[in-house]
């Protein structure tokens, strides 16, 4: 642990990644004070409550004040809003950063917003869980995972340079990346993965009810892996797909086009083409779990599920 | 524990559902005697290392010669070949059965070979990991797990209520179903989610070097979890697909079309009916966590992956 990298961060938004980012701040030390506000007055309530803010504000300019460092933690669509209205407020010097999963659109929609003397750095911590809301986050979250900043011509060398260290304080290893790049590769490893068990889960839903519970007895033989992602949060995904919708549309055609080609060797019984495609995809497992982004452990070493006494 | 429900079982394919069976039996007491074969030497060497067997014989007629219980344990494409070179060793009242995740194909390509007085139940446990071979196998797996039993016009229904007590043994559920139904659920359940996560895992494995490394660092935003059945045994699966290609096909067309429908809704930005989806695939997982087919644990449960020290 070093000393704070900021006097005072104000937190936009309280939901899994905003009350991580609280918590992994002041586990970590990287601040004096923490700030925050978020848009519902029972999110608002229950951070109180949780007892993990110096103090809760109501409205986002209120928050911003005086802070060195603001972190909107927001669905991307509202990103662009909260920049307009925390932009009369912010202190000369204060560097501006998000937490969104695309990157290019928020540039374009905070920008404009930004004053002279404040600087805007794109950031997107690649972390977070299936579960929403403030009592989901916890403090560890960013520990050994990739934050990637993504400045545009405008933002100040300086201040990527302190995100950067505010970021490594938090356990994160940072890369800096251009936005369009980031939004081509998250399209491939998080968007399409998502928009897929989406899909499937969808498809599931659709059939008739005493099918539709076999599914669910018998999920453990593949089908449950895609209900956990399946499972996050709506609006946050809903502004993702809206947001990076070229790269998404791009590597969808690709992902239909092989299945359609699949979906043909199965029917022409060619089972040379399919032994090939599942030998090669062996050795991508191998590769993320030798980058250490991936327990070796089988079935993920999930703990064995018991019958919740739920009603 | 109740005493053995078989005298001796004979095991044909010592892979990861062969190998758990042979462990498994052993704990549960389930059988007084076990002997099995593979047919690769390498494999049957290793058995043999292991010490799990009575006996280790080299070939499946050898094998099964005085056993009341014979499962075959082997890709579902080569189960007939074995029903009929054991066939002529087959004891007098013997039951076989098989570990299959297809049934109506293994029916129809096993119980012509059967002989009067001697008894073929399909059998499906629904439990695996994704890894291969006799190292991989443990006692637990089929623990709380269900497992499917699809017997013909032809099965005893001793037979049928013998090897669901050894099932039971074993620690798994038992649920008798008709092989055509049994094909459609696992269609839905397992082919088509193992098909979707080999054909994206491929999507990426064609991908161009850069692109494709820096899918594999930020892989923790959802493609990992595609990846862990992608790493299932190749032979197996491809035989699953050729074996249950009506099913397969159909459910796959439900996909795809409702794919096609979600491309449509980003293209056109369609934000309702994105959310919409979003919002109804949650109760799938909440339904399944209830019905202790899953952890509710965030990410699985998943251990915290560390950098690797392997080559």
């Amino acid at each position: 642990m070093s000393g704070p990298v900021f006097n005072r961060i104000a937190v936009i938004g309280l939901g899994l990644i905003g009350s991580s980012l609280v918590r992994a701040t002041r586990a970590s030390g990287a601040a004096k004070t923490i700030v925050g506000t978020a848009r519902s007055e029972k999110t608002r309530q229950r951070v109180v409550e949780l007892g993990i803010l110096d103090e809760v504000m109501e409205t986002a300019g209120d928050a911003v004040k005086g802070a060195d460092l603001v972190i909107i933690c927001v669905p991307v669509q509202a990103t662009g809003a909260i920049a307009e209205s925390i932009a009369p407020h912010l202190a000369d010097g204060a560097i501006v950063t998000d937490v969104g999963s695309v990157k290019q659109s928020v540039v374009r929609d905070v920008e404009p917003h930004i004053p002279q003397g404040r600087f805007f750095v794109g950031g997107h911590p690649v972390a977070g869980t299936e579960y929403s809301g403030p009592d989901a986050g916890f403090a560890e979250l960013f520990q050994d995972r990739w934050c990637i900043l993504t400045p545009s011509e405008k933002s100040s060398p300086e201040a990527v340079e302190k995100l950067s260290a505010f970021w490594r304080t938090l356990g994160s290893n940072v890369e800096v990346m251009a936005p369009d790049h980031h939004d081509l590769v998250l399209a491939i490893t998080s968007h399409i993965p998502h928009l897929i068990a989406y899909n499937i889960v969808g498809t599931v839903a659709d059939l008739e009810t005493d099918t539709r519970s076999k599914v669910i007895q018998y999920s453990a033989s593949g089908f449950r892996d895609f209900t956990r992602i399946a499972a996050s949060d709506p609006t946050m995904w809903r502004d993702i797909f809206l947001a990076n919708r070229e790269a998404v549309l791009e590597m969808l055609g690709r992902f239909s086009e092989d299945l359609a080609g699949l979906q043909r060797a199965i029917r022409r019984g060619e089972g040379d083409v399919l032994f090939d495609l599942f030998s090669r995809t062996r050795d991508i497992r191998r590769n993320i779990i030798e980058a250490g982004q991936e327990t070796p452990e089988p079935d993920f070493g999930r703990g064995r599920p018991t019958s919740s006494s739920e009603d």
